[in-house]
Formats: structure tokens, sequence, C-alpha cells
């Protein structure tokens, strides 16, 4: 992840946990400590995000901070390993400790959750990807936590992709006056999915050449019907009622892509941990 | 909520959304379509964020567009149950509805679940508060749904609150030496609190005259040990250890407080959807 | 356009040439004047930017005012022609002059270019579409403008399509390679393009069934090849050494659609100025 | 050019190529492939922002990225000649590519555009200058590129300069009360100049001390006369009708200042572009 | 002064001082309370800033609110005197209060100081002018406050004035080679002013046809030396030295201008104060 | 101080000043030219904000310049001592002087102002605080100048603590409801301060447990009579009618605290200059 791209949000989680300062730390140290510590896992996870947004928080509160990462992104990691060291100013390591734990137990919550489901398709030709809902704000980095995790990622933004939905289609009395409307005015390096709710609608995909077919909310048995009918005419993904029970029966109706929203807007934070590697901080 | 003090983050959200523009939207749509949906509960939770943030989103969005609150923050509601009515421009409705959903869903999610600790209590003279484990960027909004949910706000930031906690103590050498530094020097206006593990801790406090007393990671046992020696001389805040199944115990020890982490990082989220109320928005 | 997306913009305009305000006209107007002007065409052009840009820069600048667009965007207008009456202070419609002109005779320009393109190439089935070649911090505007003009847009950034170049290829070995790779990570929303530069590059293509294939300053006897070769297998863009004078016989080649780097970077300017309406501003 | 001037445009130029990043690229490169390029002049062009703002764009973009400036600004080059090196991550090359060309094409354009209407004045005493008519967003680059050309620059916004235009006269009645007006608010360090249209004007001008005078849209016999009836009592300046086939004759008639709006509104962006230095980037 | 130029400051100056909210007022009005109050002036002052700065604090912060001035910008006032009444919601006007009053005594201050220093020259030609010694951040509106006062602006900024100072003449070698490069590189429509410490170097402007001569810190006798050399040959500016004891003196030497720092860096805040119209906002 | 919190800010003051450029140095020097210079007190004060502040603004403008700090935060300095040296680029320091002897003249006038009163109430228990009457804008730098001079702060903003008003009051009915709302709703780590005008409020106040109570504009004698009825039951504030003047006899009534608006607000500028070490910058 570029530092322009993110420098400027990652300043404004510090600006909003330090508003004007640390007041507790700034009464107690006077701000020469030095010491280390060590971001640890307190239980079984996957990394992510540690060097390029761990590691950064702290750069850019203090760049006297020194930061050596201690697992790639992807890592899979058990209980007590460590992310990352951190050595620098005391005062320093102890204000950006929350913004950055905070960050790291999200995006590794995130990526761990994604390769559950990544691991429950196994051996199934089936893709894995995130969806829109993600934390407003955070869009860049949970898509990023989603690679790291072994999920791809669907489209970006409103920008990058087009789907059209049941409400796009109402508009146009139909989905083929949609999507030729869609054609004639998206990039051409923009690929166009329909979203259809029944195996007519998967009809008429079908019969004005889209390429990309979602089907949003069938039932196993509909799935497998839709996939027959669309063979290799089209790409499938499979969307809505997905979680790590049914997502197995669901890769295996032969679909190409299942997306989950619940990957980035439910995921639960990991338990992650800053130890000091002294006993205690130096004393001042 | 001010808005001038959320405005630039919901842009910033939208801004994320919509980059360039819904190139779907805008391919299908004139731009001159009027309709009007609802926003539904498809599962039974607590409002939160309805008037201040979902409505607000839709407004910068487009100015034209009308928002009717339908639920209160703090409002219980089934599934089925509508929060918001949307009228106006059909485009600014369908290029709002993903940020407002993104930012409503997380909102119910933590207002909801801090309820069912606040009900877990009912009866006990403790009060549930989060802490600042938020999601970096939404503080401000995720502690204003856990007020909508019964819960109180620990500190914002560590700016407006002192927090005593082991390095701090270490690196004074004693927990009276870091509580004298921290008087010397923070606003009278701020209270200190300091975070103890063990009861010899807690008499030290006790014996420097601290007025708020964290038992940290402490078992049922030990707080209940801790209050008794505490009574009156402190307030006493738990912390640590704490889900649905451990806190109605951890209250019935008698302390004053207990802070829980998951209200903010692990609140899934509500499932709440944006339904026509026509069968469709009006054809173009 | 959204106002959100560009008001910022917009107001980094006004600053840019207000800086600390107009001390011309602040020493002679008292503030109270009101009149009207009329923005006009002075020589034959079409509009672009109108209301969503022009109007809205003054709108920005003092709210008073009253714009009322006289030319749609698109439309094309002769010498004389007005394009915008604005009324009400004379003072804030002098200060806005300057920036709302500037960016009006440049859209409008890029406009006009645009059109002369899409007429030189009518009755062929193909497209002209712009580049990324755009002034910076305008590339939104100035897209809209090719597409007032008739012309298509190409991908907004590189985020929102793939074009695999000579150096892309170069660094994974052959073109199936680095089709592959982007397939296997690119969302699948987004087409991928190649850029060749040879016919055996072309031959590639289609083995291993790219379905956009960009032929890179290829002459018209090449062009006609590879095209022949290409046939509905896939998309067809043709780029480089396209001018007014080229454009038509390469449309007759048969590509599908046509960029021009020309269209956004070296645009001239149409001549736009704006006119009092009474021969004169009021006198104070 | 300073940095904290011209940083947070350049990031904003980045991002608006950028947005969420290179998919092409990223999906392509592994991050860690170095290499090094030159951008080249394709066609004979003065050289301007190669340092301060094209190595600048790549440097904000990835500082591990080196750039040696290989063309002073002002130096005129011939096709093929060499502007710059960029030596480091491939990636990165790849990514500013775009941004930085879009600024040299069009800093490069504006400078050779003006040194050929200085050169075309060589020998008189006139000077060549710009106006407010720049692209909104890059006047501070613009204006550095026409001194780079030879020419000089007029005002550089509203607020650094006293103008007075027919509506300031018509709205004091007079160019004398117009003048005394500016004379008694603007600071001391500020000199006043007045656009006239006709003969009497500048008689007016001179009656009450006018320092600089604009003579707007005169042919060249009318500006022949003010200019024998201003002589030595005011600075002059030439506007509107410019271009480089009567910019000469203008010149001769002893004007001082021929200021000229299509330096920066039409100038055509020159011909540069990015070649690598080894056949192709390293594989990875 | 134009919102779009002030506004983004006055957001920043409420979020200074409401960071996450007004916490006092929130815990004990509903919202819904409504009320008016006065600001008034407690001492003897001019007024400056009520409309374009203190009732824009209130509007920028809840645009409910009502503000209606009592006072226009430049009046003389007693104490007791009404600046502004503002009306609607107690919360809102409780929390612009200081913030609003924090930006009105100072600006009131400013307009004050320096009317005592215009009336203290009364009779003489002399105007008394400001610096660029102003409180970082708020030059726009000081200056505004310093022609409140019946004072006038000297320049705003490096970049609007030229004055060529000791260490710019000793770099050059001499005055008359300082003002040389001076005019071959600014614009026409900026003046050059000299600063000068002794007679001699006056002497060298005088040569060099310098039309600004700054005598700096120059004792009466000499000042009235310089002026008599100088006489129509120049404006005069003095400078340094200057406070309410020796303006008059100063200003009787016949020199145009005298500049004064002390307007705006050493300015006491006048009394002001809000008070309510009803005994005490309604109850809720 | 970290830069995170005040860089953004310190850029703005550098814009401010600079807003295109210093065009007196652009247009004397070639920008090579190095020197050095210090920064002297021209009259006895107390050193603040010299590295934090100061320093960091020629860093930013260009981070060549190498600055060293030549008196602590907080030291006692006499007529011609030197706060800091700066040397490198001359064309920098020219340009950075201004701001940063704008910002360390008052922040100096603040800490000097200060610790005079401080020294008044020297062998009393009594601390002096500031108020929320700073500067706007500059707050975090005023209240950090407030403490090199011996002081303490007050709450920082509307966000920290809690300060219940008459206005508060009078809307709750009463005290006691005022504080019972108060604690119910505000973190527990705040504490929380009441106004009172009367002892019966002081009785009020203490009969429901109100630990920090302000004496606002009471005289000498009923501040005594307070203090007497409080003893140890409350924190004592005294504000109002505070002077250098009365403190001393107010700190002798025994109240802890005497918060100073006038610190902030009206503390004259230190004279402050810049000296080059040589007798000028080098000749280029």
């Amino acid at each position: 992840m570029d530092t322009f791209l993110i420098d400027d949000l990652l300043r404004g989680f510090l600006r909003e946990d330090l508003e004007h300062g640390d007041i507790t730390t700034e009464a107690i140290f006077s701000g020469h400590e030095t010491g280390s510590a060590v971001i640890r896992a307190r239980e079984p996870l996957i990394a992510a995000g540690i060097e390029a947004v761990a590691a950064r928080v702290f750069r850019l509160l203090d760049e006297r901070l020194v930061c050596e990462q201690m697992a790639a992104d992807g890592q899979r990691l058990s209980r007590g390993d460590c992310l990352m060291r951190i050595s620098g100013p005391v005062w320093s390591i102890l204000r950006g400790e929350r913004t950055a734990l905070n960050l790291a137990q999200r995006l590794c919550g995130i990526t761990t959750l994604t390769n559950s489901y990544v691991e429950a398709v196994q051996g199934c030709k089936t893709a894995i990807t995130d969806t829109r809902k993600t934390t407003p704000g955070l869009r860049l980095l949970e898509k990023y936590a989603v690679r790291c995790g072994g999920g791809r990622n669907h489209r970006h933004s409103l920008s990058d992709g087009v789907l059209i939905k049941d409400n796009h289609i109402a508009a146009c009395g139909s989905i083929s006056e949609a999507v030729r409307r869609a054609r004639a005015s998206v990039p051409h390096t923009i690929a166009i999915e329909v979203e259809t709710d029944t195996l007519a609608q998967v009809v008429e995909c079908l019969r004005c050449g889209v390429r990309i077919i979602m089907l949003d909310n069938m039932d196993v048995p509909m799935l497998r019907q839709a996939v027959m009918m669309i063979r290799d005419q089209a790409l499938i993904e499979a969307s809505g009622g997905v979680n790590l029970h049914t997502v197995r029966a669901i890769a295996e109706t032969g679909v190409d892509i299942i997306s989950v929203g619940a990957l980035t807007h439910s995921a639960p934070a990991c338990d992650i941990g800053l130890d000091w590697e002294s006993a205690a901080p130096p004393v001042c």
C-alpha cells in the first residue's frame, strides 16, 4: 500500500486518539526514555497489515521509532507468536499503541475469517470475494486484508465495475435494455455483471450476451440448475445467505465466485496485545 | 452530533464508494426520475445513527433528498420495521445506499450488542462502558451508538482522561509517585484512574487517595475481595475477560463500572436493507 | 457531476485567483451594487460544463448569485450565442468571472475538438475515446467534456481498467503469462486489454483469449491486417499517430475504438467572454 | 518552487490517476524489481518543471526513486534528448509515469510557446507576459513555465495587482475617480494599472497620473499613436489580438509589455515519453 | 470577507474548542430549548468582525441560529452597548460562545488600538498601516480589523509587495543593483520599496529612482532631514520605535506612512461578554 | 509537541505569509547562498516554543536548514541573549523569518506574562492557570507556553472538562440537579466543577458533594469566607478580576487555583529579532 494513499488516513486516526496529547504519559515520562516492545498474537490468527499499516502508524507518530516486521502478511501465527517489534522512545510507543492495535486486530480479523471461507471451499474452483460492505473509511485496508487471507476482491467502488441490479432492470424495462445502455456508456475496459433472482432472468442474460451473472439468494438446487444452464457462457457469482456452514455446498454447485459481505462487516477482532520486552520501560 | 464535526468524515465515506461516480446508475438513469424507499430492519435490533448519520449521508450526497426518520435512536425494532424513508432523485438514493447502510448496520450492531450487556446486568448498580478499542475514524459515531444502547462512555481519547497503567507505574517506581506526577500536571478537571492487577496495588491506591481504581483481569473471587477493600473510598471499574456469559457475575461483585472492548471492536453488523416503496423506481 | 465531488476543487480554483481578495473591485465597489451579465461564445463552439461547473463556481463564491443556463451541455453554438446569465452582486460576478471562464473555455475547447473527431468518423462504427493524458486535477471535468462532444471515455485511472503494455509483457516473459497474472488478481468486473505492436503479438493475444486488443502505432495497412485477423474475437482499439487528417482512414480499417490523447492535452481554449447586460454595472 | 507550496497539489494529482492503486502493475510485478528509465523529448522543445515538478512527483510517490535531472529548466532540447533519468522500483516508475508526463508535457508546451513569442520580438525592448488565463489549479506551475521560456509574469491573482477595467470605470463614473478610490485603499506597494480602449481614455489616465496603462484591443496604428502620447509618462502594456503573426508589429510600436493569454490557455502539449534504459524492466 | 475564504478557518476554530463535543451542555440540555442572547461591550471599544466573523461562527456551528448585527464594523461603542443578538437553540449558543467571543475581542482590540493611532495623527497627512507581524492564521481577519479602525494595510504577504531590506542590499552589493534585479523580475503591477537606515542610503535610493522609501528606526530629527531630501520624489514610510507617545511627532516630520507592528502583535483584547436576554435560558 | 499534531498548522502559517512565494528574495538571490543567523531576545523574556515551534517552521519550509536551540523552553533570558541559530540557504532563512518570529514573540510573551503571575503568588500554595480565552487556532501552542512559564492548564476544550455555569444551573432549576445530570452522562474520568457567584451556591455545592468549586468574581473578603466554608471539602478556583495587582491578595485567601484569561488573550508580544552572524548574507 502506497504511503501517499494512506498517510492522511492514518494521521487522522492518530489525531482521533491523541486529540491534544496523551496527558497520562506526558505527565509521567520525560520523553527521553527508550525501550522496545513486541506486538503479539493472543490467539491463533493470520497476519495482515503489519508492515504497511501498524508499523506506518508508529512511524508517522514519531520517525525515531524503529519497526521490525516479524510476521509476513498472510502468515499463520499461533498464540504467543510475535507480529512486530517496535523500538525507540517509550513515550511514542505508548501513544501509538492503541491506534496501531485497533487497526491490526481488525485487519487480522478480516484476514483470518476470509481464510476460513477459503479453506472451506478448498478443492473447488470457487473464489471467495468480498463486497462493498466494508467499514466506511477503511475499504482500501480491508480489501487488502481480504487478499492476505486468500480471498479476492470484488469491485472497489461504484466507479470501477458495473453491476446491474433489480432496480436498474426495472427502470429500463428489461435486462437487455439495461445492458445495452451500460455498454453504450461505460469504458470498454469494464465488464458488465447482472444480478438475477430467477432462472428466467438467467436465460435473458445469456440471450443478450452477458458475460458475468450473479445468482442472488438462490438455494443450492436452484444454483445447480443455473450453473448447468450457464456453463461456459458466463462467469457465475453466487451471493446471499452465505456463511461458513453453507459455503461449501454453494461452491460445489460449480459457481466461479462466492461473494461474502460478512468478511468485512462482521469479522470479530483478533486478540492482539503489546508486550514490553524488558519487564517494564526504563525508569526515568 | 454536530454536522460540522462529521460532515467531512461522511463526505470522505461517500467519495470512497463513489470515487468518480456510479457508472452503472449514471448509464441507466437519466437523473430526473424520483421515487422513495425505506430502510428496514431485517432482524430485531436497536436503532442508532438514523437521523444524524444515515440521513445526513443522503443529504450531503444530494440536498434534494428528503429523509424522514421512522425510528428514534435507541428504539427497539422487530424484523421488518422501518428505520427511515428517503424520497427524491432515484439516482441519488441508489448512489448513497451502500454508504448509509454500511454506517447504519455497524452503529445498530454496536447499539444492539451494548444493550445485551446492559440488560444482562439489570438490577445491579453497574454501568457498562466502552473502551478506546473503536474502529479508527469512527470513534465519535461508535461512542454515540454505545450511549444509544444504554451504555456509558469511558474516556474519548488519551487527552481527556488519565489512566495510569503498569508501564506508567513501573517507570515511576510506585503508584504513589505516578499519581503525584499526574496530579501535578493534568488539568484539575480530570480525575485520575489507576489500573491494578493485585490487591496489594489496590491497597497502595487507597493509601494515596486514588478515587478511581480499575481492577484488571481479576477473577470473580478476587474482584469481590477488592470491592470489599475499597467500598466507598473509590469508584471501581472491572475490565478484562468480560463477555455476555461472565458479565452478570462480575457485576454482582459490586463494581461500579464494567468496560467492554467487544462493544465496538467485535459487534456483528445488523442486517438492514433498502426497499423501494413502489415495486421499482419509475421508468425513465 | 455531484457537487460533493467537485466543490473542494472549485473552491481551490477560486482561492487560487482570489488569494486574499480582489483588491481592485473591493476598492471601487461598495459591495451592494447588483447587475447581470451573460457569458457569450466569441467563436462557434459546443458547450460543456455550463451548469455543473461555471455556474457552480459563481454559486460557491456567493450564494446570492443566480445563474441561468442558456445552452445545454453538448449544444452547438454560433458566435455571439449566450451560454449563461448571472445576476446578483456585481462585486461577486467580477471576482468569479476569470475562474469560471478559465474552466468553461477549456471544457468547451475539449468538447469542440472531440466533436470534430466524432464527425470525422461519422458513418463508421468507430468510437472516439479519450486517454489518461488529461490536465492534472481536471480529469473528472475533462472526461465529462469528452462525453459532451460525443466521445467516449477510456479508463478513468490506473485503478479501473487493466491495460497490459510492453513493459508488463517483458517483465512476465510473455503476453499469456501477463494475462494469466492479471486474471488471477484483478476483480472479475474488470476486462483485460493488451497493447500490441506487431501482428505476432495480436496472434498471441487471440490464442490466450484476450477480449480487448490495442493496436499501437500501426499504420493503416497493418491495422487493416490486424482487424482481419481479429474479426469478432476481440474488441479492437487503435492508438497512436491519430489526428484529424488520419482519423477517418484509421476508422475505415474497421477498428472499434480510436483513442486520442490530443482531445485533452492539446485542445485550444474556446474564446468565451462575459458581457454586462446593461452598458455597465450600476454606479455605486 | 517550494515543496510545501506544491506537495499537496502533486499528491492530489497522483491520487487522481492512482485512486486505489495501479491494478495492472500490481498484478504483474512483485514490487521488488528495480530498473531505470529516461524521459525523452520526442520533438524539439524547451524544458520546464523537470526537477521541481516531474522529479518531485516520482519522489512523493516513492521516496526510494532516484531522479537525475538531465536538462535545466529553460534549456532548448532536440528530438531524442533526455530530460531526466529515474531509477528505482519499476513498480513506482510505471505508476508515476503518466502523472509526471502529463505535467511535464504541459509545462514544456507553455515554455516552448512562450519562447516563440519572446524570439519573435527579439531586438525590441518589449517584454512578453502571461495573463490570469491559466489552467485552474496550475497557475503557480504555469507562471513558472512562462518564466522558463523568457517571458515575465503579470499579476498572479486578483490580490497582488490593481487593474482597473471598463466595468470599474463605469461604476465610478470616471477613470480619475476609480484611480482615486484604488489609491485610497490598496497597499502602497501595489501599482495601479488602467485598461483603456480609446485615446481619450489614455489622455485621462495621463491627466490623473496613472503610471501603467493597458491599451486593449487597439490596432497597430492606434497603438503607435498611444505610445507617442504616453512616452515616458507611464509603462505601456498592449493586450488583445496578439498571436505569433501580429506580435512583432505590436512590439515595434514601442509598447513595454505585451500580454498573451494563449501562452497558458492554448499551448499544445509537447511530445515527451518515457523510455526504459534496458530493453525492458527486469523479469520478476 | 468571503465565506469561502474563511469558513474552513472558522470551522477549525470551532473544532479546537469543541473537539468531540461540549460535554457539560450536552449532559444538561435536551437540545430542544431555544433562547436569545446579546454580545455586549463591557468597555468602550470600536466594533470589528461582528457580521463577517462572529455571526459566521454561530451560523457554521448551527444553521438554525439567527444573528442580528447591532453595531456596524468601525462603529464606536460605549460600555454596555450591544454588538449582536443571537437567537435559536440554547445548546448551540452556549457551544459557540467562546469561539465567537475569542475572535471578536481580539478583532475589536486591534480596531480600537488602530484607531488610537489614527486619532493621534489627526490633522497630519500621515496614514497608519499595519505590518506582517500578525497572529499566524489570522492575518486576513486582523488586516480587516486594522481597516475598520481607520488604518491602512501594508503588503499582505511576501508575494504581493517588494521590500528590499539590508540583507537583500548586502547580497547585491548596492541598492541600485538590488533594485535593478527586482525590477527585472517582479510583475510590473508591484511597486518597489527600499528600507534605509542612513541618509546616504536615502540618497542612493533617489539616485536610482526608487518610488517608495522606508526610513527605519530613525529619530525625529533624522526623519525630518530625510523628508526634506526626498520631498515629492518618493512616498515615505517611517518604521520602528513607534508608540502612542511618539507617533504624533513622527507624523509631523511629514512622512506619508507610519507602520506599526504593535497594532496586531500586542493589542490587548477588548472586554466583551454574552448576556442572555431572559434571566436565563428556558428550563428544559 | 508532536509534529503530526502541528505540522499542518505551521504549513498553513507559512502559506499565509508566502502565498505564491517571496518575490523580493527570489528576485535578488540565486537560491544557492548559504549563511547563518541567530534569533535574539531584544528585551528580557522567558523562552517558549523555540525547538518545537520556531525551529519546526524553518524545517518545514526547507529541510536543508539546520536549527540549533540555544535556550531551553522556560529559560529566563536577558536582552541580547540568543534563542536559536539557523544555518543553511539564505533564501529560506529570509522567507521563514517572519512566520517563526511571529510565533516565537507571541509564545514568549505568554510565558513571560504567566511567569509574572506565578512569581507574584510565590510562597502561596496557589496555582495559576489559563482559560479557554486563547487565540483561535493557537490553543495547543499557547497552553504549552503557559506551562513553560510555570502556569498550569485549565481544561483544553469543552470536551475534556465539565464546568457548570449559571446558565446550566438555571436550565436545571438547581445546582444539585445539574450536577446529577452531568454525573449521569460524562465519562467517570472527568471531574465536575461548578461556578458560583454567592456563598449560598457554595453551600449548595458542598451539600451535593461537588469536588471543585469556582468562585467567580468575588472580592477578597468574600473569597476568604468561601474558603473557610469549603476547607478541604473541595478544590477551590478563583476567577474574574484578576490582574498583577490583585493576584497576590487573592492567592492569600487560600484558594487552590487562580485562572487568568489575560495570560493568553492580552499578553504583549516579546521583542525578538533575527540577526545575521556575518555582517550580511554572502554575496551571490
